[in-house]
């Protein structure tokens, strides 16, 4: 059982759940066993020692053990339940999203809160999205906060880190959720859907490129949520295409 | 410049943010003289010392200081940008709600995360929901995180806690969000919409007595964020009112 935080794999684990720059964390037994079960490799399942014992679905894996104090210093002990996985972080190519013209591409712009990141990324699962684009300035989507808002999507859902140009080279129409817009559905297919910071939307060079479409509200409030947004024109995307 | 744990001002703004029973703290001066400017009347506002100089906005109320380690110890400072309100907890009455017949009444069922009440809040300013009725099990829709969430809405939203006995019997036909109801809209007004926790749903008594309204979805995701059905089916409801 690891008990310092000097060592070496504790520090690796830290920096995963930190920086998820190669190596990325998935907290709680089912979300480890749904990451294995879709094809995902561990680099090792840690798990809390002291009688909590490894659950049968995490299998034959490099398996290390975490003392209580030394699990609960980098993650929320609800959330891992005594388990997390190391994974490396997934590399998806943007030709993954840009080939399934049947379906709409997300693309967001400067989202910084990884809850709503998340979020959106199981709109994607949840309305069959093609992938998700990020663009400069959002959370990173691997992050725990955005991992957990993505209750598992995260697991089949290709996300892409892009600039503007290399997104608007790609040639698609690019549709804007924008309270200026128009309020017409959004495409069902063969389409940017792109949303932005809820201050201050998209950016000007995307703007530039992009049609605005708006949602109705009351004027009771400035602006939706982000992720609430999402969910409106994703459905209405969707169910056009049922 | 209070600078105690121990003052009597810092303990009663620390129960306030913690508790929320009686008082609530409303954080940023913006936020603040939004609270102000609808007509809600400040116990004290409290801006941190050293140089921080009061908002104008925030007008000629009881004006307290607190040292900047005083006020990080009780609030996010990114948020309260050395400016929080103590305010009277508001007492709407469900006759506030239900005399609305020209919209829907929003209930949540053992939604327990802040974020997603204050989120619900928010939808029900955008669609003109007549307000929202917390059933057991709900996190408090004036705690700083679901104040937080709800971005200004919860200054104008009626928000109400009751039993599920006490909603039946005000006789409104109830439709909850569930995916094994039918995909029909929901309807535009003199109805309630229910929806309830992630994993559980609403509770048996709701259940049995509403009608299940799904949305459709790629069945790719056991669920929705429970903020995200309630903005599809609320807009729903708010485009057949326009």
């Amino acid at each position: 059982m690891i008990t310092s935080k000097s060592n070496a794999w504790f520090k690796r684990v830290r920096d995963a759940i930190r920086e998820h720059t190669d190596e990325i964390v998935i907290e709680g037994p089912k979300a480890v066993a749904d990451a294995i079960a879709a094809g995902w490799k561990p680099i090792a399942v840690i798990s809390v020692g002291a009688g909590f014992s490894r659950p049968a679905e995490v299998g034959p894996h490099t398996h290390i053990t975490f003392s209580p104090a030394l699990l609960k210093a980098v993650t929320d002990t609800r959330t891992s339940q005594g388990v997390i996985g190391l994974f490396e972080r997934p590399r998806w190519k943007p030709d993954q999203i840009f080939s399934k013209r049947d379906t709409v591409v997300i693309a967001l712009d400067s989202v910084q809160d990884p809850g709503n990141v998340g979020t959106i990324v199981r709109l994607a699962a949840a309305f069959d999205a093609a992938g998700v684009i990020l663009l400069p300035g959002c959370a990173d989507a691997y992050g725990p906060k955005a991992i957990r808002a993505s209750a598992g999507a995260i697991l089949n859902v290709p996300v892409v880190e892009m600039d503007t140009d290399a997104l608007l080279a790609r040639g698609l129409p690019v549709y804007s959720a924008d309270s200026k817009g128009s309020t017409a559905a959004p495409p069902a297919r063969s389409a940017v859907l792109a949303f932005g910071s809820e201050g201050r939307g998209i950016s000007a060079q995307l703007r530039k490129a992009a049609r605005p479409i708006a949602i109705e509200t009351s004027g009771r409030v400035e602006s939706l949520n982000v992720a609430a947004a999402a969910a409106i024109l994703l459905w209405r995307s969707f169910v056009q295409r049922l």
